[in-house]
């Protein structure tokens, strides 16, 4: 997107520029460092663009969801961790290379914002996207980042308190059903976590019996964290959280999801009403969009981590492909990594600037740690030392307390943690803002959208697939109609507030855009010609299909 | 609404069943009441109906806009609170007194639940409904429950990120003023926090500048609290809330509120992008829709709390009008009455179960405290005791500590309090789902829906009002048409993804529809004949008006 005459440009001041997209470890403490290394205001600017205005403590980010720290205490103020950095609580929307500036999102006023930089430092990290896998876009809930913690975590108690309330035994076992895909270390910790919490609130609710409740954990290797760790505590990690009475469901894949399941790639479906997806990690599409050197979707780096041949431009973590200083391979994604890269770069940076001569970047790691929820981890330290248990779990709070940046969360996480001794988790259901507007919705075949009788909420139109229209009738089924592409259907009970008279069940998977009543209803009295189109369309079907009366559609 | 025989019943058991609606402090303190009247399970069932799953201790609820106490503080779980009660948590959609039974909302199935009484507890308080006041419904903030104080919140910190990095100085001025309408309790304590955070937090933007920061309050009385304090304490509030930089305005009413200002009923605009409103309190609609004796907006009730010749309904709270037992006057709407009310409804109910004599209503009130934000306070206790500043506050912190329901919470909050001291106020803003779908915008006259040049985000369907399109060229304006109710503007850009090329100024006050992008090209690309009546309505402009071609429609 070309930026107009009309942006609102912050062009360069007399002094350079060090921008940087992304305040996740590695944007972050490479600001930190820029900051260190500043003589004075008039030696150069830094600025930093990111969604949020905090810094997420990810590897803290899984015990939100059991509440055994404050909601808040996982994350940092980006302004507080960095006093002399300008902020810019912004989406970047393009990168223009040419012109050494970067397009912001709009503000309060829809005008974009155009950053001039003289160095970049891309930090974008990936994204979790659910876009490539049909289904999971509407229905599986992403983690990634604080308000993916905090909707878990409502959502969680949402499902234990209609599951107190609920006599239909087949959406009660949905309810109670718990599906978290993908045993990496985050997976695994998310699963471990939401276990816990859980069972730990069951406890409080009379109507819920503990074993009705499942928590499934599904990985595609032959054991989870098999890429993280070695077999001997990998093993230990399974048992740990089988123990725990967590489902391992091994080289299992997610192929779908719709509003009542979770669809693997054999077919099996898992009814349920809570399914997670930490995977897939795809690349930040502003990367994508870059015509730089790249490979797997990650920027090629040199070992000062500026990209090949170009000297303004920086890139680190894990949008960065950095090769291991040993020539072995490249840098995982973790949080020590991305530290390190992040003091290269400002250090690079400014040697740049000066005329000095740079670093490369020479870490090989300090060891890899999981959590594996209540008071049992595992790790795998440098040179060879391997611990599991609580033990571990020990280790893993200690230094991950220790690396929490600014005393008042050290503060704040310390005394949580305490707390957490003495009473029990939080119970609040804090109801977010539910985004309304259009959305998409994926069935399988089989699957109803509605069922006769079911009030009427939404209007459906066909995007993909078909669907049977079915009367029940003194205890037998007719079909009434077949729906296809392009087609909508529900706006009888929209129109005349009445209950859903017949069910749609899918013949095919099927995707639908589903327009919500008040949305509807705002269009259908506003504009003419939507209304007109609703009535038009009805008076055809009964015309073309005389077996399916006009009072015979779907409403 | 009719339940059908679709619907999911809770029909009664063998025993009584009490039904309680609404859970604040009337509620909740009958169901208290209720468990330990209770002689073990098979005496009766209680049920709460809430569409939260907690309590909130109102009179805390300010200090979570300064987090002065930590988000999750100021609300306690109802389920920890009433372990021996069901809990519903669902909205309540109707009430049969004839059928004694209530519908409530639908759960994750588009199924209405029927829940069948004998005794019916209506604690419904009351609501702060925008509805009958043009543009406070779509642009002013409500302060009633926990979300709404997140929100402000999360508005407050995002509107200071954006002033520290807009250029343009009206809307700067607009993002640094803060109005506030209300003078009672509620909207004192509300600009008092609001004021404290705003001015504490901005420090640490170095790119504003305290001075810039306006916080109004608009009150219709001659002084502050004139209705719930004598004059002496109503006067050192508002010296108070002065020295600390709040601008009172007496005797001003809001008339109504637009996306960038509050008007006055002078007709006086204050530009700003946070409005506040604590008024009105309306009653629950519920309530209006009963065919029970009331009064003001309110049910009546004997002295033992029932509704007049039902024996089977129960009013307390902001929904009842309660006779003081002086016969002077009526019971406030505090929750000290509340409390009160509660019991005596739980005392009596289980009378009536039992064949044993009903207590009748006896309170007089304790006296009135109201906070003044950062350690002043004003108090009037019984027996004409009045306190002021430092003392008052340290009452008021001891009060409500005390009255706090729950061991967890007294612990959490005693820690905050503390923490308060040594740490600065929490910096995070936590980006809630923003609600997106079809909202309405509400305008004055002069004002614009957009500029030339602007990124174009929304469609905009006039519901009332006209407006101008004007071309501003070589600095120059030129007015190419007037549009009125029932057209629709702001199409051409989120067709062609390009800026506006026109500006749109409201010549009347004007009410729109607002279809964001998203929405309308999914719209656009799925439904032919609305994308066609999108097209027919471009091509006739462009036919009968041939000054004002294609080109030069709004888009």
């Amino acid at each position: 997107m070309a930026a107009g005459n009309d942006a609102e440009v912050t062009s360069k001041a007399h002094r350079p520029r060090i921008v940087i997209l992304g305040g996740g470890f590695g944007g972050v403490y490479a600001a930190m460092h820029l900051e260190r290394l500043r003589r004075g205001r008039d030696d150069f600017d830094i600025a930093l663009v990111n969604s949020e205005n905090y810094f997420v403590f990810q590897p803290m980010l899984p015990e939100v969801i059991s509440g055994s720290i404050g909601i808040l205490d996982t994350v940092s103020p980006l302004r507080r961790l960095l006093p002399r950095t300008q902020l810019y609580i912004r989406d970047v929307v393009s990168i223009d290379v040419i012109n050494k500036s970067v397009v912001l999102s709009q503000g309060f006023r829809p005008r974009p914002h155009v950053l001039a930089y003289d160095h970049l430092i891309l930090a974008l990290g990936t994204v979790t996207d659910f876009r490539t896998m049909p289904g999971l876009h509407e229905h599986a809930l992403p983690f990634k980042n604080l308000a993916d913690a905090l909707h878990l975590r409502n959502h969680l108690i949402h499902v234990l308190e209609e599951a107190a309330i609920e006599t239909d035994t087949e959406l009660r076992r949905q309810l109670l059903t718990f599906v978290v895909a993908g045993g990496g270390f985050s997976g695994v910790e998310v699963a471990a976590e939401l276990n816990d919490f859980v069972r730990r609130i069951a406890k409080e609710f009379s109507a819920i019996d503990p074993p009705e409740i499942r928590v499934v954990l599904l990985h595609s290797g032959s054991a989870i964290l098999d890429r993280e760790l070695t077999k001997e505590l990998s093993t230990y990690a399974g048992k740990m959280l089988e123990k725990r009475k967590v489902e391992i469901r091994l080289k299992s894949r997610l192929r779908t999801a719709t509003p009542d399941s979770a669809v693997l790639e054999t077919g099996e479906r898992i009814p349920t009403k809570t399914l997670v997806s930490t995977v897939p990690s795809l690349p930040n599409p502003l990367i994508d969009s870059l015509q730089l050197p790249k490979e797997k979707g990650k920027l090629k780096t040199t070992e000062y981590l500026n990209v090949p041949d170009v000297d303004s431009i920086w890139a680190l973590g894990d949008c960065a492909l950095v090769q291991n200083p040993s020539g072995d391979g490249f840098a995982p994604p973790t949080a020590q990594h991305a530290i390190r890269q992040g003091n290269v770069v400002a250090t690079n940076i400014v040697a740049a600037l000066r005329g000095q001569k740079k670093r490369s970047y020479s870490f090989e790691g300090l060891g890899k740690m999981g959590s594996l929820g209540y008071r049992s981890a595992v790790a795998e330290l440098f040179g060879g030392i391997k611990l599991s248990g609580l033990l571990a779990w020990l280790l893993w709070r200690t230094v991950y307390w220790w690396k929490l940046p600014g005393l008042d969360r050290k503060l704040k996480v310390g005394l949580a943690w305490f707390l957490d001794l003495l009473i029990p988790p939080e119970l609040v259901q804090v109801k977010l803002a539910s985004s309304q507007g259009i959305t998409q919705s994926h069935f399988e075949p089989g699957e109803s959208v509605f069922r006769q009788g079911d009030l009427g909420d939404s209007l459906y139109i066909i995007l993909r697939g078909e669907a049977d229209v079915i009367r029940e009738e003194n205890g037998s089924e007719r079909a009434l109609a077949r729906l296809h592409g392009g087609q909508f259907f529900g706006e009888m009970a929209l129109m005349n507030q009445k209950t859903r008279n017949a069910t749609v069940k899918c013949v095919s998977a099927m995707d639908v855009l589903v327009l919500r009543k008040g949305d509807f209803r705002a269009l259908v009295s506003n504009l003419p010609d939507f209304r007109a189109s609703f009535e038009s369309v009805a008076k055809q079907r009964s015309e073309s299909a005389p077996s399916v009366s006009a009072k015979d559609n779907p409403g």
